[in-house]
């Protein structure tokens, strides 16, 4: 079923190891690994957000290749799932776009792997609910140490980190879309729990 | 919580988009990307199986880097979770390893994004409650197109496939383990179902 559900993978505004706000480079597997995740759980578009130009232009190469080039013709698999992929500039760029597609109520939730402002923090159960019913969301992931602090600000909704119940908590940015479109849209005959 | 449980990702036998058994190449990202999955989640060891003697010496080429070399200077968690691998040539040489370790009653488990040998098919649900009460096992992951068929006939249970609904059926290994060890061993407190 295909959900009123956007993923964006911010590479900037994010920090580095420091906390420094900064931008990250585009990664190959995280454009082919989110885009067949996306694809698989129904999500409606993947946005690539980085402001810097030959950042986008490797990316656009990359999806290319696979959606129109020697990739589609050895594997059509991957091209249907990179052509859910847009880039965009910003943060704010992608927001107006899902604004205007689902203009009703759209909401803006952000992944952390650290705990924030419990206020705003909601339960993988209820969004998942709330996707049923076709709401609308955008789902902001970081690339790096994680979104910037000024992006938790704009954002209508934290989801909480994922743990497996040790110390541990440096899961990649591939696992951690994997896992959280799993729990938000994964089908739960198989899943049984 | 430390689990008894290890993940091999094998990379022969596995099968290529013909259906042909093959062995295939070492990703540097699926070392990776799995090392920090089985360390989020408590996995005991995590195991590369690979017959090529360069293959071998790649991964730990790798596996030094991060866990004696100069990666373990500028990311001392990375080290962390590739402290986790060990090689192997062969299945039935991790079988009879991890029999060693854990010889009360150890589970060989085998994954695929196809169904599978119905009878054979066990449920996340109870593994999880399995795995919980300390008994052991071996998840298997094939690369490239998946496990060869014989793999099934070697393995005491299987697990179904993950599915997001769709037809889209078609997710990185990287994104498998990551599912599957969260759909085993995650939270549930923040997952909240």
């Amino acid at each position: 079923m295909k959900l009123r559900l956007d993923v964006a993978l911010v590479h900037a505004p994010v920090i580095n190891r420091n906390g420094e706000t900064i931008g990250s480079a585009v990664t190959n597997l995280d454009i082919h690994d989110i885009a067949r995740a996306c694809c698989s759980f129904g999500v409606d578009t993947y946005w690539i957000v980085t402001p810097f130009a030959k950042q986008q232009e490797l990316s656009r190469k990359i999806i290319d290749h696979w959606c129109e080039g020697y990739g589609k013709r050895v594997n059509t698999d991957r091209g249907e799932a990179l052509s859910l992929i847009r880039i965009a500039n910003t943060i704010d760029e992608v927001i107006d776009n899902v604004k205007s597609k689902w203009p009703d109520k759209m909401r803006v939730v952000a992944t952390c792997a650290r705990n924030w402002d419990k206020s705003k923090t909601t339960s993988y159960s209820a969004m998942h609910r709330d996707l049923e019913k076709q709401e609308a969301a955008l789902l902001l992931f970081g690339t790096a140490w994680g979104l910037a602090p000024e992006v938790f600000d704009l954002v209508d909704t934290i989801l909480p980190p994922i743990t497996g119940g040790g110390e541990y908590n440096h899961l990649s940015v591939r696992s951690a879309v994997s896992i959280i479109l799993d729990r938000l849209a994964g089908q739960r005959d198989s899943f049984n729990f």
